[in-house]
């Protein structure tokens, strides 16, 4: 077990406050994806970068890049970086963490006077949020040059406007990430480290400061998904002639229970989540029977065999509601994701350091899509670090302890630097 | 069968175009009870009734009276009467077919010279659309100073505006409504007629003009009830640690179905509908696991037991579903109505009527709650007619035929007047 500088910690600790103070929205703190929130912490970590003496470097889509040179500049160097965007009312650490974990070993290795042979890059990823855009990890997709063009004309929730839009807004080249332009070389990575804050209860109950994650799941979505029946008067219209779409509703939540407790039994992990649901403002009354109900669906698995099977189960269940009742489902646009296995090797090398450092970390899998799928998929040796975090994530209560935080740095510092 | 004066229908179809002119609001018809639609529609069957020469008379609600004066004012007189406000964005008719048949009764026995033994009375309800104010069958009550005081500190669901704040805008005399102050006695009404559309399409199905209702479903009601369980992160959150608020309310729904198929197979008659359904939009994501989620259940039956049992089942299930699911049901406000059984030896009147009249009319119950309720409950010989009507109710495309509302107008003169 090694001390760490203290500044080290203090540096991130006094940029976490900065990042709440400036980006709070009652309740919780919002930082929109290219937006305010999300400006003013790249502005903040570019400073203290910059403070450092890193170098600076900024890709097409606004990603940014800070990076303390090696001694041999032919050696494929290593990143560490996770987004700084967040929820809407979300929480001060999730994405912040790993950006900011970048920046405290590099000035810990600063204070120590330490030189690695390789670049060590601090990466702070745009977009990862997709309750922004409806696009998965859109910064670090386009930082290989694979977001598709069409993402660009997406666009935010909140605004309305595009994808290029705000991109352009910021002096970003939306041309150049519509003709997919890379600015990372993925045989110029020799790692990729995300520190991220586990987003369940999982590391807390298991009494450990860290997870070391297997693979992340994939996902497919429904965002703007609707069952359409037939209005009619609560009181008049019998049973059998009802079209109801929230009964037809109930029957598909139902129906995705079943299928998730078939998958429970076969030990398969997945989540299936209805995260928003509502009948029409302007057309529904206590007094009707309900013709139209909205709601999303975000089904998550470990692997796509799995995703495909809740997928033909979702449709084969449909079908046989419309059929029983009348109804019909309009699932809209499907978006989604690829699961990714992570590299054990490096997972074996972290926990090794782990271990050396005295932290207990335990194996685990990410129910929840982050950016290190993205470099894993594209054959970077990928590493996935969870720290240890109170009361779920994607709300305000987040509480990540900055003493579990520090763990995760040494940790890291120790398997990057030895 | 006997002729009806052309002059008399020529009457209601003017109307129910002027009315439809003046409060068209797309898609369909507002008149909110104690609002601008409602009172537009009075005003202009008190203008048309004053030509009529009908006296006229307001009580303490705003409740108006139209009367045709009897030969022998010792004796108890008829009242021909229904509502005039409508659901918002609902349809021309509901309500407003019941006003115009007593107008056209009258202006058929105006023009014919005929004159009755007994009072004839036009009566237009308020407010009988509960969307409103949460309180069933409002200006009824308040005729018979049968309604709470606690009731004229509801709010109106679109203004936030008291009832009566609503009633002192107008010049109504809100206190004298809270002492319990009636206008009607029962001692002094003959027989009270309704002809309201039928809100369902059992009439088009059998062919028939007109219903002849049995007895007008009771009702209880939650317009303000929440799940609650927990927020959490829709990937990161195992099942098991879940507590989902939509999924619980899924499983409430699905509970309800079946109590419905328990009362069906012992063949008694109810509904059960959730017409609002909705997460919280300040608080919801595709990405959480909803953590609440509100919603609103009317459920009618045509019996106090029948209504008891399923209030019982829906109790006594919700705990299970609370104890399974780890969220709590908080159900709010229970507001409700009386069942009501019609008259039969007046029903048989106007199925005499009916017969002479060459009309078919089917013998119904009612599920949907009608003014009526109060006058069979206050003791006053009811009746209640259905006219046929396409596309249900409480919506835009309610489409009463005129022809079929003639038949309506026929037998009730004929029932009234001999």
């Amino acid at each position: 077990m090694s001390a760490l500088p203290a500044a080290a910690i203090a540096l991130a600790g006094r940029l976490f406050e900065e990042l709440r103070l400036h980006t709070t929205d009652e309740p919780g703190i919002t930082r929109a994806a290219y937006g305010e929130g999300e400006e003013f912490a790249h502005a903040l970590v570019r400073r203290a970068g910059l403070e450092l003496g890193l170098h600076e470097a900024v890709d097409a889509a606004g990603n940014l890049y800070l990076t303390l040179p090696g001694e041999d500049p032919a050696l494929p160097g290593w990143i560490i970086g996770s987004h700084i965007d967040s929820v809407p009312h979300g929480g001060n650490f999730d994405g912040a963490a790993g950006v900011l974990a970048g920046l405290a070993v590099v000035a810990a290795l600063r204070e120590e006077g330490r030189r690695l042979a390789r670049d060590l890059t601090v990466m702070v990823i745009r977009a990862e949020e997709s309750t922004w855009f409806p696009v998965s990890y859109l910064g670090s997709r386009a930082a290989f040059g694979l977001l598709p063009a069409e993402a660009l004309e997406t666009r935010r929730a909140d605004t309305g406007r595009t994808l290029r839009e705000h991109m352009e807004a910021l002096g970003f080249d939306a041309e150049a990430v519509a003709r997919g332009e890379a600015h990372l070389d993925p045989a110029r990575i020799h790692g990729f480290v995300e520190l991220h804050i586990e987003q369940g209860p999982v590391l807390e109950r298991e009494d450990a400061a860290l997870g070391l994650v297997t693979g992340i799941a994939g996902s497919f979505r429904y965002r703007k998904a609707r069952c359409l029946g037939s209005y009619g008067h609560s009181g008049a219209v019998p049973r059998a002639y009802r079209q109801d779409a929230v009964v037809a509703f109930a029957d598909l939540v139902a129906a995705l229970e079943t299928t998730w407790d078939g998958l429970e039994r076969e030990g398969a992990r997945a989540t299936i989540t209805f995260g928003e649901v509502g009948t029409d403002p302007a057309q529904h009354a206590f007094s009707k029977v309900p013709g139209e109900i909205g709601f999303c669906l975000d089904v998550r698995g470990e692997s796509p065999a799995v995703l495909e099977r809740i997928h033909g189960e979702l449709m084969a269940r449909a079908a046989v509601i419309e059929q029983r009742r009348g109804v019909h489902f309009d699932f809209g646009e499907k978006t989604g994701s690829t699961p990714a296995i992570l590299d054990a090797s490096l997972r074996a090398r972290f926990a090794a350091s782990a271990a050396r450092e005295g932290v207990r970390a335990v194996e685990m899998p990410s129910g929840a899509g982050h950016d290190t799928s993205v470099f894993a998929n594209r054959g970077v040796p990928s590493v996935l670090l969870f720290v240890r975090n109170q009361n779920g994530s994607h709300n305000p209560q987040e509480d990540m302890r900055l003493a579990d935080f520090a763990e995760a740095v040494r940790v890291i510092r120790r398997a990057i630097a030895g």
